[in-house]
């Protein structure tokens, strides 16, 4: 198992000032703590666990989620993990984390220099420079509606997305609606690619065929609602499926304001079961996923990861919310829309 | 909450002789205790939890393998869910189950019948009675590779056969090989039919195409040796990907027999790392299962499952050992095959 000096010597600097380095000594320069860091990821050395003091730290890292506010999502995920670990002995620090600060620093290094143990990632995005990285990471890593192929140290948990929208076509299909649109967010996000292609099987399941010019899908939520919900509309669909409930929320509202009723005119479904849905305009129906249940799971992957337990893939079962903005299929063409004020 | 009571009224008879069948007493004739039994799950009824001498007991259900073979496939499954089960404070029946008494029986009537608390199952095929009743049963349930849609009682633990397929597919086109065959057992097998799929989607992975001629499968081996092994090598497959290690060691043993060496003929992949696969002739490339791992992994879902978590599926990393049986594509036609002595 490599050591410090074999830092030191690969560096030739002191046994004494690789320490330094690697318990953040004040006299020792950024440029050298950073290149110590590095050569001790790249020769896999780790800070040695017998040591009595050693930290017992994880970290939650965010992107794209604001962890601090009770109604978002992401919140009750990071309590659910915590209630597990903090009892389990692990001081458990949220970090969020920028793509410029990812390019600065690779993913193993950022976690040596921190003395984490393990991370559990919320909000990645496909495009994100650790991402590439976690394929050969060497620090245990939970991601949270991610899958990174391969890595046994990397592991994957969320929910049965394919369960889900099978719950809602069938759902749906009871209901009377046969001509069902889907509207998404851009397939540059792993889960969110995951739920257009779930959708689609679901259909497929169900015996129903996707029209054409009934599926929509752009990063920004007001194309989908602008560009794609009146084509949708247009090409009659009597039901759309959203890709969580942001996007479901959106659409409600444009529809509302283009003067349709929901769900009496156009049924409407979400994903997530996020805070604000049950409160939406009209509630949401929606596939839940529980978020404390999905924390505990992000802990109990990451703990199995740290104890060589290869985790690949752990998903809980979608349950389907019925609430109001879903009902029987109209059987009448839909009226011309109500001109929005600019 | 359903009574002793209840079932006493429903069957017309006294509270006491509820009580006495729950409770396995001489005095109550085995057709009366089935009703009561029946009549329990039927309304929903639980033993009391308060209980203090209320048991905690699991059961393991095998079918289609033996459990006592330390050689066998499932044996160290089964003592890595007690590894874990028995210190938690569970007592563990191991209980092979006929499908003749799947159809006596109910799945939750035996499980209140045995007052059992949940169930690790292992070995069921898709014919098997209980996996129907599995879909709407109320006692917990973790199936090794078998996947039951929905409830959120019962949960599916496994490794990731994609991953293990497309780990096997990239060594061999490594080694030259693109013209590659499969064999596999019947498709009436949940996870038969799963690495068959998963087979077919790693060669698409791969950019690889499946020739026509170069598949075969059949619930037996010898079909798979004697007919569709021939026609396999008849169209010029180099290597032959099989869905277990017992299908990979009798189709090298067919090869050896018909005159060709392995790998220099022909290469050959296997599926789980059975305790023999290391000791076959060649030891033989296969993807690998640790079986103590997915027993703990079982016993971890299922105590999920008791306590309300709603895990549907956990997916172990699959790992590609390398031994003999692969080696480097041939650039020569086979000769004829040896005539095997009837």
């Amino acid at each position: 198992m490599p050591t410090i000096n074999d830092i030191a010597d690969i560096l030739g600097i002191s046994k004494g000032t690789v320490s330094k380095a690697l318990n953040n000594a004040d006299d020792v320069s950024e440029t050298l703590r950073k290149k110590v860091l590095e050569t001790a990821v790249e020769i896999g050395y780790e800070r040695n666990r017998a040591r009595k003091d050693v930290s017992r730290k994880l970290c939650v890292i965010v992107e794209n989620l604001n962890p601090d506010n009770p109604a978002g999502l992401g919140y009750d995920i990071i309590m659910g993990f915590k209630k597990l670990a903090i009892p389990a002995g692990w001081e458990v620090d949220v970090v969020p984390i920028t793509g410029q600060e990812q390019r600065a620093m690779s993913y193993d290094t950022f976690m040596l220099a921190h003395e984490y143990k393990g991370a559990f990632i919320l909000g990645f995005s496909l495009t994100d420079p650790w991402m590439k990285e976690l394929k050969t990471a060497r620090t245990p890593a939970v991601l949270y509606d991610n899958y990174i192929p391969e890595n046994p140290r990397v592991g994957y948990i969320g929910v049965h997305n394919q369960e889900g929208y099978d719950l809602a076509v069938a759902h749906l299909k009871s209901l009377g609606h046969t001509r069902i649109g889907y509207l998404g967010g851009a397939l540059e996000s792993y889960i969110i690619r995951a739920r257009y292609e779930a959708f689609l099987q679901a259909m497929k399941n169900h015996g129903l065929e996707v029209k054409k010019g009934c599926v929509g899908y752009s990063y920004f939520i007001s194309e989908c609602t602008q560009r794609f919900l009146p084509m949708l509309l247009k090409n009659g669909v009597t039901a759309i499926i959203c890709c969580h409930d942001f996007m479901a929320q959106a659409v409600a509202t444009q529809c509302l304001d283009l003067g349709y009723q929901v769900p009496k005119d156009i049924s409407i479904v979400g994903f997530d079961d996020a805070p604000f849905s049950a409160y939406a305009v009209p509630p949401l129906t929606t596939v839940r996923q529980d978020q404390q249940v999905l924390g505990n799971c992000g802990f109990y992957a990451l703990n199995s990861l740290m104890n060589r337990t290869a985790i690949s893939t752990l998903l809980l079962r979608a349950e389907l919310i019925v609430r109001d903005s879903t009902g029987p299929a109209r059987t009448w063409d839909l009226p011309r829309p109500r001109k929005i004020p600019a």
